[in-house]
Order: structure tokens, then C-alpha cells, then sequence
């Protein structure tokens, strides 16, 4: 991820955080509260903040809560749920179609597409052939997709992504794909991930990370 | 993900593009085709190769495959296959153990475990209760865990992960988790990634990269 992101993922994470906290009745916050919670030095926390004009003001009361839900309400939009389609209706697609989490946090997935449906619907979201994609995405505006298809699908599939004016792809294939000016992508490759913990707890890992500490 | 984390991450993925080379008959590659294939610039692989006292030598030439694998064979560790564990068959999780990618690429998911299992295994893999955790880590000797679990079970299974001498985790549970000296955590976020893209998309999120641009 750029600089960019990395402080656009933080104002989302000050957000849930945030949300979370004032549910369970807490009217302020420190910025020690919110940088233990997301694991950053709260300095860059409290300049976060000053960027967004929220400074704390008395330094014993902390932040009020509602001030900067509101505050990142303005910065990111609020938020309405979001549609979203999934594209490939195998194990993995099937799986995100039927993920709980997704709707409580603001994120609707509106329709799944497979090259060969096996179900007309998967928990009452309907299944589409990849024929329909075109109309589909046009007529219900979607703007982002899942992308759960094999590697070998993968740059094909985001080609009628592409066409179909899908702005922002989240690919679970076990392949990279680009950014482009029209299109966001983010990567997230499982097997990269796993290969990348055995090698942090290996050894070698660990012998690479002491050289560089000392 | 810290500086020496991208360090590795890059070694891993010069890796395998190399080995998809070698399987297509190529002997030679130039930095420019991996830096194309990573979305880097070549002036870093050139740079990553140097450090590995991997050099170019004639120019025109590239750089021989099988020398690059057997280098990272030797930074890396040579990919025997490694076992780990799924904590959690829910949808998500089950998706996970039936996924087939995982094998060719080296992981062996060797059970998975979850509080309430609904089945005894899941295409041959098989399902155990949680109690018998600590027991199976211990004479499998297995190191990493896939963690599947709702939110609210995330903090406590990572305690119960550690207890049994898991020393990796990727973690799919909506909360982050922190690395500990004796345990890293790769946190993959779902929820969160699609805010992003969609923050990124917005009017908002372009304006602001045309400012930071600029």
C-alpha cells in the first residue's frame, strides 16, 4: 500500500473504533486508547487529528467521540451500504456470499456471477452466468468486485471487469494484478501470506531480523 | 507490513514467477520482465539481485533462472511442504480447507479445528474439537494456523494458539491482532479492504490523491 492509504486505512480504523467505543456508552477517548487499539505511537494519532482540525483541547478530558465520528463521517462519507458483487462461485466466492460480517459493516453483496452457476442463489443472493455481468453492473451501478476466480481466469476476468466500469477489485486470485488510473486493486494472496509467516518464524527469518535490529 | 517484510515478500514472489518460467521452458530473464511481472522498478530487483551477490554479468544476456531459484532456495529455505492448521470451520474456514490453490503452492492444511464441529472432515481433511488443540500442535509440531473464528472469539483463540506453541497466525477474525516477540500475526482484514477501495474510488478518495499529487 502507498502513504496515501496507509493514513486512509487509519482514519477507517479510528472510525470502527470509534463506533464501537461510543456503542458501549464511552463519551471520550485518548489518543494512547486509539493508538493501543490500532497498534501505531499515539503522536501519529494525535496528528491524524490536528490535520482534521480536532485538537483535544484539555488535555485530562480526551476527544469527544461524537466530534471526531463526525469529523471522519466528512472525510470518508458516511456510510450507506455499499453494494458490492462477487465474481467466481467457488469455494472461496461462496464462502465471502455467505459471510456474516460483511453486512453489519456497511457492505452488501448484491449478486454473485460464475462462468457456471451450480445454484440460482447462495443464501437468497441470486447467482448470475458471467454473461449478464455488462447489464447487471450498469443497471445496479456497482462499482466494486470480489475477484474469487482460479489464477488462470484471473486477468481475463478482470478484462470484463474492466469494460464493465468496475472501479475497484479486491482479487483473491493467486495472481497480482495491477492498479490502472481507472481501476483500484488490492491483492490479497493468501499463499503469499502463509510462505511469508514460515519464513518470518524460521530461522533464517529470525537471523535476518536480528541483523537488522542491531 | 515493515520494510523488511516487503524485503521478504519480494524474494518470495521473484520465486515463484521464476519458477513459472523455468516450467515454460525459459532460461534466462532480465530484471525489467520481473520488475514488470511485481510492478516494480527494475533498479530494485537489479538491487535485491546484487545483495544476494547475484550480478547481472553481460548485460545483454539476463540473468540464468535456475542460479536466481537456487540463491532464494538458500535465502528462503528450499519449499518443502508445510502443515497448517484452520482455527474455525465456518464458512470462511471451510472454504479455506477445501481450497485447492494451497497444495500446489506448498501449504498442507493438516486438520482444521473448530469449538462445535458440524463434520468429522471436510474433503478428507479432518475436523476436530478445540480441547484436543493443544495436543495435536504439540505431536504434529505445527507452527502456523489460518484463523477463521466470528470476531468475537478472535482474542481468546489467539490465546489458546499461543498456549499451544503456534507461532504464526493469519488472521481473517474482523479484529486486529498484534505480533508478540514469540508469535507474528498477518492480519487480513476483508471489511476493511473494501472501505478502502471504496474510500479510494470516491470523489473524496481521488481528490485526495490529486492534492497529495499535486
Amino acid at each position: 500500500m502507498k502513504a496515501s492509504d496507509d493514513h486512509t486505512t487509519r482514519l477507517i480504523k479510528y472510525k470502527r473504533i470509534l463506533i464501537q467505543l461510543k456503542s458501549l456508552g464511552l463519551e471520550k477517548v485518548f489518543s494512547s486508547n486509539l493508538g493501543d487499539a490500532i497498534g501505531i505511537n499515539p503522536t501519529l494519532v494525535r496528528k491524524d487529528f490536528s490535520i482534521m482540525n480536532m485538537t483535544q483541547g484539555n488535555r485530562k478530558g480526551g476527544y469527544r467521540i461524537s466530534e471526531l465520528i463526525d469529523s471522519l463521517n466528512n472525510i470518508l462519507g458516511t456510510s450507506e451500504l455499499q453494494d458490492v458483487v462477487v465474481i467466481g462461485c467457488g469455494n472461496l466466492g461462496k464462502a465471502l456470499i455467505k459471510h456474516e460480517a460483511f453486512y453489519k459493516e456497511g457492505i452488501n453483496i448484491s449478486a454473485g456471477f460464475d462462468s457456471n452457476p451450480r445454484e440460482a442463489e447462495i443464501n437468497g443472493i441470486p447467482i448470475y452466468p458471467m454473461e449478464i455481468l455488462m447489464n447487471y453492473v450498469t443497471q445496479h451501478e456497482i462499482r466494486v468486485a470480489i475477484l474469487c476466480v482460479p489464477a488462470g481466469a484471473a486477468s481475463h476476468t478482470r478484462d470484463k471487469l474492466s469494460e464493465a466500469g468496475i472501479q475497484g477489485i479486491l482479487n483473491f486470485a493467486p495472481v497480482e494484478l495491477k492498479s490502472t488510473e481507472e481501476q483500484k486493486i488490492q491483492n490479497v494472496n493468501i499463499c503469499l501470506e502463509i510462505e511469508n509467516l514460515f519464513f518470518q518464524i524460521s530461522s533464517k527469518g529470525q537471523a535476518l531480523r536480528s541483523t537488522k535490529t542491531n
